[in-house]
This record gives C-alpha cells, sequence and structure tokens, in this order.
C-alpha cells in the first residue's frame, strides 16, 4: 500500500511525501551508499533493520531535504519520522525505515514532515494509482517518473509480483557497498523470501545493475535500495530460487537504467560494453572509466566521434590492455582496430545523433565482460546545477 | 636556445613547432602519464633518455597532433621528429625528446613536422623572445602561454637561473608516474645538478603541485614534464641543495597554478587546502575529490555556497573523517563545523563572485596536509569539448 502527501519541504504545490507500507511484515534486504558523510536517515534505517532482525513493515520518504550533515538534529528528526508514522499504523518503530532526498546541509522542518505523515497515512491504498503517485513524491531534479512491475513464476510454479520505484537525477555514480549515487530505490515483492537470501540476491544484481551507472560521478550521501518481501503470494519459503533472482536482476536493471537516461541535463543514453577483460574488475573499471569521462560525454553531447578520448578513457582505468588488439565500435561502427580505423566520418557522425549511444570495447585480455550506463553532459546540466540550492 | 615554426599541423596560421636546444649537454629528468595509453612520443622520449643514460640536447615539441593511439607508425613518425632534428644539429638522435600535443588518433603529417623543424632549427636563438615563442607554440585550448623564470642562490653562493614553460587546459588531472593531465612542461636550469638527484627533486616536486591539480579528471596520454640542467653556472656538481629543490618547487607551482587557472571553459580558480588529515593519502584524495566534484565545480560556477557538495564529495574520498567534527571554510567564512554553521548568506555569495574560491578543511584526524587546485564547469567547458574533433 502506498500514499502520499504535500508538506511543502520545497515546493508547496509539490508531492514530497510517501509512505510504503506492508501489513504483513516483510524480510527486508537494504543496500547503502559507501560515502563517509551518511546521512540521518541511512543510520536510522540501518539501526532499525539490525533491531528488527531484517524486518520491516513501512517506509517513509520525503523529498527537498537530504537530512545529511545535520548531525545530533538530524538523527532525531529521523527518529521522530520513523515514531510517528509507527504510532500512526500501531507498529514498533523499528518496523519503519525511513528515507530522505534533496538538499544537504539543511535540518528537516520536521513538523512539516511529521504533518505531511498525518495527511497521508490515513490515505493509504492498493491502488496502482497511490504506487505512482509515491513514484512522483520521492522524485527531485527527475524528468520522469521511474517504475517497474514484474509478473513471474518461481521454479515450483507458483506466480508473484515484484514492484519497483526508483529516482534519480543528479549525484548518481554507484557505489552502494559498494553503491555511489543519490537514487532512493524501493521493490516490494509478494514472494516469501528467506532473509539472508534476500540480501545475497539483493547483492548481486546492485553489482552489475545500480553500480554500473554514472551521471555525474558525484557519490550521494543518500543512496539507498530497501527490498521488501512480504511472503502474500504463500507457500515454502524461498532459499534459493533462478526465476526469482532473473526476476529481481531485470527488475533492478529496468529501474537503473531509467536514473541513467534520466541524467541531469542528459539528451543521450551512453551504454559502454566491455568485453574480454582479464578480470571482473578490469572491466568494470573500464566500463565506468569510460562512461565517467566529462571529455568522452561532451563529445557524445556534440555528436563527435571522438575516439581518441574513449581510448585515453580505457587507458586512465588502468585496467589490463594493449592497445595493438583492442576492438571499439562506436554506434555498430568498428573505429579501433588494433589501431584508428578509416572511418566513414559522416555516417558517424549521423549516428550519433540517436538517443542511445553504444561503445562497444573488445580488450582481448581474458574472458569477464561489464557493462556501464550514463548520459552525456549538456549545457543543461550546467544550468541546473549552477543554481540549485539557490 | 628555442625556436619556432608554423608546419600547418591544425591551422595555418599558428605556431605549431617548438625547439629548445642547449649546446652543452643536459643532465635530465623526466615525468611522463601513468594513463596505459601512451603516445608514441612518450615511449620514444623514455626510450632515448635511458640510451642516452639521461642526457639530452634537444627537445622538439608539436601541438595539433597529440601522435597517440598511431600504433607503430606513431612511433616511427616520432623517431623520425628526433632523428631530423638530430641530423640538422649535428648531434646523436638518442639526445633528443619528443613532446606532442593535441588531437589523439590521427597519424601525424610528418612531412609538414619535419619541414617545420627544417625551419626552426636555423633560427634558434637565447632571446627571450624566442621562448615566449615556444611557449606559444605548444598551446592548444590554452588561452594564454604560462611561464616561469627564476633567479635563486645555491647554498654556497653560486647564482643560478631556472626557466619553465607549460601548456594545458582540458584532459587535465595530474598523475605522473603518477601524474596525469595533457600538460607538457618543460624547464631548463643553468645549475650544475647531479642526475639522479635531478630526478628525485623533480618526483617530489610533481607530486605536490602538478599532481594536486584537476581540470576534469580525465587523464592524458601525453602528459610528461622533461627537466634540463646544462651546468653552464658551472662549480661543483649539486648532490643535495635546499636552495635548488625550493627553487624548482617554486617554478613547478606556479606554472601548475597557471595550468589550473586556465582550465577550458574556467571562469574561477578553486583552490582546496586539507588539514590535519590521518595520512598524506588520505589529505591528497579528500584535496582531490572535492576539486574533481562536477557538482562542486556548478556550484562555485553559479556562486552557489552550496555546502552539502562540498562536504558529499570529502565523504566520497574515502578518506578516514568523523564529520562531528570537521571545520569547512568558503572564501574565509566558516560554513560547517562539526554540523552546518549558519551563515550570511548574501555575503557567501558575494564573495564567491571572486576570480580564486578558497576551500579550507579541517579534518582533525592527524597531521597531514594538501592543497588542491583545479577550474570550475561553466557553459564554455561544454561548448569547447563538444565540438573539438570536427
Amino acid at each position: 500500500m502506498a500514499a502520499v502527501a504535500r508538506a511543502g519541504l520545497r515546493r508547496a504545490s509539490r508531492k514530497d511525501i510517501a509512505v510504503i507500507y506492508s501489513q504483513k511484515e516483510c524480510n527486508a534486504a537494504a543496500a547503502f551508499t559507501t560515502n563517509r558523510l551518511r546521512a540521518a536517515c541511512i543510520e536510522v534505517t540501518e539501526k532499525h533493520l539490525r533491531a528488527s532482525g531484517g524486518r520491516l513493515n513501512c517506509i517513509v520518504v520525503n523529498s527537498g531535504n537530504a537530512n545529511a550533515l545535520t548531525g545530533k538534529e538530524g538523527i532525531r528528526n529521523a527518529e521522530r519520522m520513523c515514531a510517528e508514522a509507527a504510532r500512526l499504523l500501531g507498529i514498533r518503530r523499528e518496523m519503519v525505515a525511513v528515507a530522505s532526498t534533496g538538499i544537504i546541509g539543511v535540518q528537516l522542518p520536521i513538523e512539516k514532515v511529521l504533518k505531511g505523515l498525518r495527511d497521508a497515512i490515513p490515505r493509504l491504498s492498493d491502488s496502482t494509482i497511490a504506487g505512482t503517485q509515491a513514484a512522483e513524491a520521492i522524485m527531485t531534479t527527475d524528468r520522469v517518473r521511474k517504475e517497474c512491475a514484474i509478473e513471474t513464476e518461481l521454479h515450483d510454479g507458483r506466480k508473484i509480483k515484484l514492484g519497483g520505484m526508483t529516482k534519480g537525477s543528479g549525484m548518481i555514480a554507484p557505489r552502494m557497498r559498494g553503491l555511489h549515487a543519490t537514487t532512493l530505490t524501493f521493490i516490494t515483492t509478494d514472494a516469501p523470501v528467506q532473509r539472508t537470501y534476500l540480501q545475497h540476491c539483493l547483492d548481486m544484481c546492485v553489482e552489475d545493475t545500480f553500480n554500473l551507472i554514472s551521471i555525474d560521478g558525484d557519490m550521494s550521501t543518500n543512496d539507498c535500495i530497501i527490498l521488501a518481501a512480504n511472503g502474500a503470494a504463500l507457500g515454502p519459503t524461498i532459499r534459493k530460487d533462478t526465476e526469482f533472482e532473473e526476476a529481481l536482476h531485470a527488475m533492478l536493471a529496468s529501474l537503473a537504467k531509467k536514473v541513467a537516461m534520466d541524467g541531469e541535463g542528459e539528451t543521450k543514453l551512453i551504454v559502454v560494453e566491455v568485453r574480454n577483460a582479464k578480470s571482473n574488475e578490469d572491466a568494470r573499471n573500464a566500463a565506468l572509466s569510460v562512461v565517467n569521462s566529462n571529455l568522452v560525454k561532451c563529445a557524445i553531447f556534440g555528436s563527435d566521434p571522438n575516439i581518441g578520448r574513449i581510448a585515453a578513457a580505457l587507458g586512465a582505468s588502468g585496467c589490463s590492455v594493449n592497445f595493438s588488439c583492442v576492438d571499439i565500435s562506436l554506434c555498430g561502427e568498428k573505429v579501433v582496430s588494433g589501431g584508428i580505423v578509416e572511418m566513414d566520418r559522416q555516417k558517424v557522425v549521423k549516428k550519433m545523433r540517436a538517443r542511445e549511444i553504444l561503445i562497444e570495447v573488445d580488450l582481448h585480455a581474458g574472458k569477464y565482460s561489464a557493462t556501464a550506463m550514463g548520459s552525456d553532459l549538456s549545457y543543461d546540466y550546467i544550468r541546473i546545477n549552477s543554481a540549485y540550492s539557490t
């Protein structure tokens, strides 16, 4: 169930409080930012999940204020959000998780937030509209809301559902234990999944989805993914199920791509596929290095086939690479094959005007692969970020 | 001695060949990019310095083409540049170093380059004008030429001179063994310095000058610093001299600052001083993380005191930090002191309109310090870099 409210944290007209609630207790898994500056909500959510033995009923979220760099008062405010929701729902406060996103370094207007919770909770509803409104309420500079729903059959034939929402546009550079990004992601499922296995599945899926997207290389203080399984689908507890893993992976991949496609000022999605790297780490570092390069991002924004920048970013990643046997394709056109290939420049420029730019790199050095995604760097990124807090 | 020529590598009207020459053999020290994709000129210069026992007479430089990602033909072309200069000067080709800067992935128009060398070398001159012209010829997107001259007295009273030039504007993120940046830097001195000690001095000084500047976080394939000491000041060989070390450090600090101040699209210089870090690495990582953050750069471009972004970048650096006892000042105003400090926002905004923005961070965690420098991120950076190779 979900509900939203307008607490007036940033703009009066905007929904900025979301509540996600399951009457049935959920097993929960979570992944948090590895930034050394962790928002108060992260500290409190982690504490609650520990105290509840990894279970929860409710997630309360606010946008407009990150409750980060807010010291002890910030912790108290995050606790008060949980306590108020718990009181209204008649549950223990440890069963409530809290997430925030917005400006860093400003105390939460806590009375407004609590009033928002009191407005929202009586209106909790199972409707699709409520879920969609929640996905809107967690947005900040996002241009579009980001949801995903998947239905699948488990190995034993049981039908289960997964529902997910995410937000994120700037300060995106994944590393949740390790991810980094101000991305908040909430996934619910009715599958009855054993807790340790749930966490294992989340960790595994985050690695090559959210941890391989990057908008601006800036790691947030507030990133979190919470995955809650309430078991409403009934039947035996799942301790291992490939179908569940695949569905969860598809969910995270879909949500991560939506974030990468909605980068601040984004005009094009950049997808970097690195193949045949010597190690998994090499593949990941190489893909992220290319997708993070400001110079590559600018060239793609300008539809400029500046191959040298792609190669330089690969070299800068520190991956094991012999440039006399590297292949690089840009938008399906071979541009490097152990050296620069003569290309039909006009043809490549034309292909680069597409909405999605694919860079394929074959290192011919091993058997590991990784795909990173991000957005280009445009005038709008500067416009959005040079006047954010003012 | 120096000389320049117009070889027409990019624009016909531009000086794009520089030759720096000493009739007396020099002891030489060098630092090169740690990018895995190293330009052909780097490979050849390193080979020549090895073959000559770390000595040289001449440095030939071209701008407009990086001679990187150019395979065996690139190596042959870099060799031909050295061979032609050696022939014209009547020296061994191992006594010639070569450096290039410009577009990556395009073969050098070698005949034009060789003709440029034949034009330049007969005009080698000791004049200040010739040195200044050389500093102009190595420029690419630089707005201003970058030179520095220092005269000092050694410990024993001998007077010596150092002359330096550098270039660099984009693809600047220092790590030369490590440095990274397309920055070419050439320093000459008449001091008679022992070779191993010369290299030791260079390595030491590069660490907290060029290796702590960053324009865009993109590591170049062509970075190099060459330091040549011809001993014309006579007297006993210097094996250790604090005065020399200080002069060299001042030279590199001055040149590095000039590069940081001329970042592509730069409107403001950002200086980040980190004090009392737990380790030297922590201090360096923290300072570079703040100066490299796109979000911090954009906020500074917009004169927006977005303190949260500075704190988030600190936290993202992975340095040992307890935010309940961190102090941060922005333009001399305390903005964080174990939490956000109420600031006179209008006053800070006004101070942020200055040309140089100082961010001071006290981690209260140890005794190590580092100062990093970089430039802000503006619309012009996007304009310059979205249409570079076209």
